[in-house]
């Protein structure tokens, strides 16, 4: 794994800062995007319109690409928009997966890709990443595990053929509860992003980055229940030193470089995650929501929006990548032991002759 | 022109800095480099190394390049340490034409392309944009010139397939003198350089840069012919005032945005040609030898060569950089109109399934 081909290498070191740590902003979101604004002008998600989308996407990406090592759209409302606002020295993620999922059983999620995008496309648009969202409980059944399984390994399969990074997004969801704010599903939290970290770092998938939910729920931890981050008290399943536990077991089944993602926690519970991440190995961030969230329901006022971006959004990511600069660089990660290590998978007088050829 | 596929128009981003300039080093030279390390090491050209050519490149691309906004570099001795050694955030070009030419009668210059290389290559490997060297001399036969358009319009064509940026390089020689440096050649380049940016301004060659040779030799100008740059005294064949006019018919030939070239000359030189570029209307320097040339006489004393480039050479490319600033961006060439009126050739709510359906 210290042996990368060049398409890979010369994108990853792209997607991070120079001493390889990742800040990333993500502004992917489409189904949660949509309801969100919809909620803000009091429609139905439904009659959200595709420049309502865009509009937001292109606002949030002009004003907070330029804090971010690289960013994550998606291809539909994100990308056309999104060429202009990124800065050149910004680095570009693409989504591949379409938003949402389909019903397996009564509460399996099946992914899928966007319907008419591909890898192929990804990187003849100029995109330096490819990201796939996958849902995963590993207590759902073979079946299910087996179709997401597939569906990881293909896109890498396909990155591979376009010599771009792959990045894997591994999300659970309750199967058994009834949401996912339960103690229950904050209880099984930890083992499935642990047992995620865990398949998804075999080398099938050939996963450059993982992205990663934090192992656990703090507003679940005997620290922090009371209320500290969102003014409701639940019920303590575990300790912040559990927490810490699990965040170094999730470093040690990720056998490649990974970042933590927000999953639309708030900002203070998000640095929180982050802070405890970093400790453990992570090697930065892919977040959105937790960042910049609280601007949608300033929609369409759009000079609103600016100003709170400008102001409360830069700030948080500002706070956030002062927590990555403890971060350990994605070349430091054991998988590619150090910089001096990582080399190119062909070199020499011929090279030139033998790459790319299949 | 101000619509720009997906990939040109992200890559064309990269390649320039947040203002749209090219401040951009080439280190892609070989049978010139070859020469230089043969003569400093005292052997024949051809017993110069793989691994000469390898480490005098990848010293002088990890000292300077994080000065430059883009990196150019051969797809031989160069590319697979550049790799390592260029930041994240310095884009990279990648030259797509064999080293020297074929000749054609008896002075004419037939290029090639390098053997076991292509655009589809370099789009893999991760290249920014594929740079065309095309020797061009307009006085030659029917022949070579048209060996020489078909050339570019393949590499144009190839570049367009993959969505990448196509820079082209058009170097003039001399037919009927015995050297370039003499009167009569100096008196000739402007009209070679004119005439050469308006041919390849044609739509046929789908060309996104030009990289042009300075129209004019200063050291035979009125002004400077004293000896002023090597202290040689030459005849003078024109005063600086009729070079700025053939610099503005350069720009006005040029229908795409234009960098300068040095051509070897010294850096005193180069930063007098660079100014009376940019003040024609030029987007920027392509430039190496004018930067680094002297650091090659110090090999194989790798501690004098970076203390060469850390100090001289790093100066060098900062002063270049300084006469930069108050380029015309690339966007603001009349090609394009503004910054406004950049847009990709396919927006809207269904762009990603067409993009690139061919």
């Amino acid at each position: 794994m210290a042996v990368l081909s060049s398409g890979k290498l010369t994108n990853l070191l792209r997607l991070a800062d120079a001493s390889g740590r990742f800040k990333m902003l993500a502004i992917d979101q489409r189904d949660s995007l949509r309801n969100a604004l919809g909620n803000a002008t009091r429609r139905e998600p439904k009659d959200v319109t595709y420049e309502d989308m865009a509009t937001t996407k292109a606002l949030i990406t002009e004003v907070l690409a330029p804090y971010a090592t690289a960013t994550l759209v998606d291809p539909i409302y994100g990308w056309p928009r999104a060429v202009k606002a990124i800065p050149g020295d910004v680095a570009m993620l693409v989504a591949t997966e379409d938003t949402g999922y389909e019903r397996a059983g009564t509460r399996g999620r099946k992914s899928r890709l966007v319907d008419g995008w591909s890898v192929a496309k990804a990187k003849r648009a100029g995109a330096n990443a490819v990201k796939l969202l996958v849902y995963y409980n590993p207590d759902t059944s073979g079946e299910v595990l087996s179709h997401q399984q597939q569906l990881a390994q293909r896109v890498g399969e396909a990155c591979v053929a376009e010599d771009l990074p792959f990045l894997l997004e591994l999300v659970t969801y309750p199967t058994e509860e009834p949401s996912a704010d339960t103690p229950e599903f904050a209880r099984r939290r930890p083992r499935h992003t642990i047992e995620s970290a865990r398949e998804f770092s075999k080398g099938r998938y050939q996963v450059d980055i993982l992205k990663l939910e934090f192992p656990g729920d703090l507003k679940y931890s005997r620290e922090f229940h009371v209320g500290v981050f969102d003014g409701r008290e639940r019920a303590p399943v575990y300790s912040l030193e559990e927490v810490q536990g699990y965040c170094r077991e999730v470093d040690a089944a990720a056998q490649r470089p990974w970042v933590i993602l927000s999953g639309g926690v708030d900002i203070k519970e998000f640095l929180a995650n982050l802070d405890l991440a970093i400790d453990a190995g992570a090697s930065g961030f892919l977040c959105g929501r937790a960042i910049w969230k609280d601007v949608v329901p300033r929609y369409p006022d759009l000079g609103a929006m600016r100003a709170y971006l400008t102001s409360a959004a830069a700030y948080n990511f500002v706070r956030a990548n002062a927590v990555v600069e403890r971060a350990r660089p994605w070349f430091a990660h054991p998988s590619f032991v150090g910089w001096d290590e990582v080399r190119l998978a062909d070199e020499g007088e011929q090279w030139y002759r033998r790459f790319g050829e299949r």
